[in-house]
């Protein structure tokens, strides 16, 4: 793996079944990137427990994920994926780091304020904690990129700042200043084509829903409000359907919907239809290898036994670097 | 060690040679412990991260605590006597009962606010889960027994209230309550006989002192402050040399002592050797010891290796059933 251009961490909640959002977001990304880097990927169980009401879907919801993600082509081969708790040198980092952070940054930190106004009744110890474990996270494999959104620069920057405290703290260069990777995502908002997509808001669409379902929630999809009646002119831009059309649709069907739509040529059922189809035919290999790699659960869970193993190879090797680094007996 | 009552934890933050403090506000009683319960004692050295300038002299501070611990009578072959660090599912409990434990709970603590207070310049967010990473620090071995004076109640209060969150929320009986063993120990001032005897103050007596350094620091106690001139009668009661010679000298000497004092029949000189030669004696035994052990550094270091060795087998064990009940991939 030495002849990449250098190592990518991310994380993400074990949410199950994973939607077009995270797709178009994240997975399809994370898919790149192997080509030229060094990638881990990981699970972050034990951030969920931050704000999880209940634990009873967490195994659950970690198997269908990784099953989406090596259907949707991360390769066990070339990256690593596993679960965060499985490597418990993250929460020993976690600790150490917690102590060159001021509590003040942590609760100033906007993304705070927000969950805490969000679960006033559960402000835990950990929830304020949550960037310095994405800062473990990050720092445990010494990944000196992050593909992340814009929204996430605050906690990279965090994550930046504690690394050099504990640097300049215990007069060492043992970890190392990650960097954002920016990637331009489009905007996927969910069906009701208000929110974000997302699994809590049951806007979403399931990468591994049938062909039916899928057309089922794509006919359910909110388009310009203003196109009231079929021969009322509508509006691509402010649709979500030309949203996704851009992503999933052939060059021409894209500029025939751009065309039609504003002269109210082609109405948004069959417009809905034509995104369907093309959605249902993008997504077919996934759901393919999915069905095949599904009809084995253990092999899922073998490869991220694995992953975790030799994530913890790495993670080992920097605890040892830090307990030196501060000189702990 | 089966048949024995229950099974005790300590903690103690690395703090170097012992001082008289030390010995009769813990270490006596570590020791006498031994014979009836299982007893484990921990150098407690990521505590000291929350509040240490410098962690220069970590391993010293712990070479030498060790020492003295084990040259007072604390039994490797009894007991497991260990460092903190070296068994880091402690700081896997600390991040999993952080999530149970309000952010508001510790921020109201007395004991956070006093040391906020001490080091406003460094209110680390280790600092504030103190408490909690001391509840895992018992929990971890399922301790049901912490030997701790009163005024540590608030904490093992504390750790009862995560205990039982933590139960609560995973509908398990995992984790146990601890209970405070409180046992009476005699209030040592420092020499100054105004403060606690502290390293930090500079108001202590090494254990491991020379007979000549204990006489030197024995002279400079301050005694009752009414008692100005040699032919002035003195008031046992608040004198601190007193105090010391109930604990260290002969019943016929603490009478004499208390009788000749209040007529000025003894005076402080003369006291104060007295209590020196008691305290040499008390110590010799001791002081052997500790030079013997002292000849082999390596040993120490082995003792607390095989100390961690087997502290982490029973935590690894916790840690399994604590991973099982919080639902974990």
């Amino acid at each position: 793996m030495s002849q990449k251009k250098g190592r990518v961490f991310s994380g993400a909640r074990p949410t199950g079944r994973q939607h077009l959002g995270n797709y178009l977001g994240a997975i399809r990304n994370y898919v790149a990137l192997q080509e030229d880097y060094e990638c881990i990927y990981c699970i972050v169980d034990v951030h969920a427990l931050t704000t999880l009401e209940t634990t009873r879907d967490l195994r659950q919801n970690t198997y269908e994920m990784a099953l989406d993600w090596l259907a949707a082509g991360i390769d066990p081969e070339k990256s690593i994926i596993f679960v965060q708790s499985n490597v418990p040198q993250v929460m020993e980092l976690h600790t150490y780091l917690s102590m060159v952070t001021p509590l003040g940054k942590l609760t100033d930190l906007p993304t705070f304020k927000e969950k805490a106004r969000q679960q006033p009744h559960n402000v835990n110890y950990g929830l304020v904690g949550y960037p310095v474990l994405m800062t473990a996270d990050i720092v445990l494999y010494k990944a000196n990129l992050v593909p992340v959104g814009l929204d996430q620069a605050p906690h990279i920057e965090f994550a930046r700042e504690v690394v050099r405290s504990f640097n300049y703290r215990y007069n060492t260069q043992v970890l190392i200043e990650p960097e954002m990777k920016v990637t331009e995502v489009p905007k996927v908002l969910g069906i009701d084509g208000q929110q974000k997509m997302s699994k809590s808001l049951n806007n979403h669409i399931e990468l591994a829903a049938t062909p039916e379902e899928t057309l089922q929630r794509v006919m359910q999809m909110v388009t310009d409000p203003q196109r009231v009646r079929r021969t009322d002119p509508g509006n691509p831009d402010v649709c979500n359907v030309f949203t996704m059309h851009k992503v999933f649709s052939k060059p021409e069907e894209i500029a025939m919907v751009n065309v039609e739509c504003r002269r109210a040529g082609i109405g948004c059922v069959d417009c809905k239809r034509l995104l369907a189809r093309n959605l249902n035919e993008h997504l077919a290999p996934f759901r393919e290898r999915r069905a095949e790699l599904a009809q084995n659960p253990e092999t899922i869970w073998e490869i991220l036994r694995q992953g975790a193993a030799r994530a913890r190879v790495i993670a080992e090797q920097t605890m040892q670097e830090v307990r030196e680094a501060i000189g702990l007996p």
